[in-house]
């Protein structure tokens, strides 16, 4: 675990909330991206080394959604950038956390992604994250 | 701004949740602080350029207590680095932020902080914290 890569935040309108972090960094997002396989649209601020990473519905059925209406807006996962993906999710299985996505999938921001469950990790849900190598 | 200086996590078991967290980086806290006057108990985690902080609470009149009695174990708070907290929080009051501390208090880990209310934050309670010069 190299260092917080993003902090994910659970808003209800991404257009108000890029305003707002806006306000709070003095500086505006940089990008924004939608992943449909996840139905979320994100936008991404830079905080120095890390990044936060807000997150919209797209879908009522979309992780995000649920997660809104059962907590309302507000922190929904910290992310860590690790250089070996596969090699984190077998050493954590080994040390007992229950790793939700065994084979890692395509994230936002050219990322491949896996998650820990919340119940192992102190109500806490961690992503792993990695970036995918350009092999052009 | 300068990056996320530690994500704060509600933990009931201090020393449950360091063996924990201590499996989960691949390596062990590297220090504790009690904070008195906050009602908490604090261990710290490194993740490259980022911390970890556990706060366990040490009253029940302790913010912490507060909020694991509310929602359980989990992200309690975001703090960022900032170079000059006193201009930080005009600069956040003046846009449309409610800071907590208009005087900026002493925390854990040698730092003056201050809190914005989540009300103006999406719902996520964010520190700012400026590292304190040692004068002698």
């Amino acid at each position: 675990m190299k260092k917080i890569e993003h902090i994910g935040i659970a808003v209800k309108d991404l257009e108000v909330s890029n305003k707002l972090f806006g306000s709070l960094f003095g500086e505006k997002h940089y990008k924004e991206e939608e992943v449909i396989s996840e139905g979320v649209k994100t936008s991404f601020f830079k905080s120095g080394p890390n990044k936060i990473e807000l997150l919209q519905a797209t879908s009522p059925d979309s992780p995000i959604a649920k997660f809104l209406e059962q907590k309302g807006e507000g922190i929904h996962h910290i992310a860590f950038a690790v250089d070996d993906i596969k090699s984190e999710i077998k050493r954590l299985q080994g040390e007992g956390f229950i790793v939700l996505n065994e084979i890692p999938k395509k994230g936002a921001d050219n990322k491949l992604v896996a998650f820990l469950h919340p119940k192992t990790t102190n109500g806490v849900l961690i992503e792993l994250c990695q970036e995918i190598e350009d092999t052009n």
